[in-house]
């Protein structure tokens, strides 16, 4: 049988992908779940339809929602995930030997139970074998509130702002989530296409700016993801991603990475024109 | 009727796109020609089948393929395009004042003919009523021959290596791209997905390499190309991208881009890791 998967990034715009199989379909109280073999990206896991990672190209998205962040404070020890139920973030963090407990507060353990069952190379540090790991199943609004002045970073890893992750973008989440980082902590979230969501990007990225003092996008190139050009939000208490960034530990520490680099960290933040204005205050 | 087009970019993965309506469909001597009008982006032009350029995000390619260069080079007064035919390039290079001549060398006609029908905005200098530019229909490789050390750029803004391009990928060819430029040019050629097509710019760069002291690349994000990444080859006698970048100039310049800028400019040299492994010497 020769069978695709099409996902549409509009009524008019989609991509395709051979499907070799299908490994796993159901639901759980959140979302419809799917994880199927591709012929050229490995294996895709998908919710609600919409392609969260693959294993041919997770490694951008994984790289660059941890290391900018992690490189550029100085002491990473206490790093919360809101999502990311993959492991791949996770897996990223706990790399830097700064970091001492990397907490994953994921809302859906079968995201969690699936990945370890069939994305081991992106669950590798999510089942419970870890030493600096801990797995919260729980909703992260919650689980911030009960956190304050808790974390360095706090990652959100989350689906787009529709279905259970609507409420991560927010003004009311921005400021739980000032609230749980401590008094030098980063935030990083996933912000979407600049090229497809101009619109999400300026109510997000002004509901950030009434949270923090700090607040920049970066790029990074993720080919199953729409358009390819996709975007993250720094948003900081007090560091700046390139004045503060520890380029040197960047350097010294250079652990193999496929996307990330210390020249890279710069080159990511130097955004194109469209891009720029979208954020524009 | 519910049209599709779909651009496979392997057997297994591909870029689907709602079509309103075919505008035209025929052969040159060289290769098919197809123009059809998109549902999200705009008229879109293909060549035997690959997507070439689409309204909607054309400005990225050819912002990149030239400002780059024609901000590093102090004086770009003689600029060629070899291939270009749908007047893209030739648009963002006139409208730098330093620029008293381009010549675009289109080895296809019909390309140039049903530009100027069907996609004035690309074509808007290509028509033969701009003082500055020369149009000829002719190949490249016999062009330069006739023409050494008469350009201070030339861009080779050509299709994939396969068909009427293929002798564009060749070190001879980048020898006698060398002859063509004066002691200080600067040739830019787009140089493939890094993501898709490692084979073809390892070699690519190698290749240049034996021709110019100065080889870099740089990237650029076009929704519409295969996995999205883009990339162009900077090879150069003289100027280096970064050192010699004219960046006062430009700021100054500043004519509207909605790609291109400044700091752009650096960043689209800052490489993803395994971009950068592609074309390691």
């Amino acid at each position: 049988m020769d069978l695709w998967y099409t996902e549409k990034h509009s009524d008019n715009v989609g991509i395709s992908l051979r499907i070799k199989q299908s490994l796993y379909s159901g639901r759980s109280d959140y979302q419809q779940l799917d994880i199927v073999e591709t012929l050229d990206y490995g294996r895709m896991m998908l919710l609600d339809g919409l392609v969260m990672v693959t294993e041919r190209d997770e490694f951008v998205y994984h790289e660059m929602i941890a290391h900018p962040a992690l490189f550029t404070h100085p002491a990473p020890q206490k790093v919360l995930v809101i999502g990311g139920g993959d492991g791949g973030s996770i897996r990223e963090i706990v790399r830097h030997p700064e970091v001492e407990l990397a907490v994953l507060c994921e809302i859906d353990a079968l995201v969690i139970e699936k990945a370890i069952e069939f994305l081991p190379s992106m669950a590798t540090a999510i089942d419970g074998t870890h030493p600096k790991v801990q797995v919260q199943v729980a909703d992260g609004l919650a689980y911030i509130k009960e956190h304050p002045a808790s974390f360095d970073l706090i990652l959100v890893d989350s689906t787009d702002p529709i279905g259970p992750a609507v409420g991560l973008f927010e003004e009311s989440f921005y400021q739980l989530v000032h609230s749980a980082l401590k008094v030098d902590g980063i935030m990083v979230a996933q912000s979407e296409s600049p090229f497809y969501h101009a619109e999400i990007q300026k109510s997000m990225f002004a509901n950030l700016r009434k949270a923090f003092p700090i607040v920049e996008m970066y790029q990074a190139f993720v080919p199953t993801y729409p358009s390819g050009l996709w975007s993250f939000a720094f948003a900081s208490k007090q560091y700046q991603p390139l004045a503060d960034f520890a380029a040197a530990r960047a350097v010294e520490r250079s652990f193999p990475t496929r996307y990330y680099n210390p020249n890279l960290h710069r080159g990511a933040f130097m955004l194109p024109t469209f891009a720029r204005d979208n954020i524009a205050p």
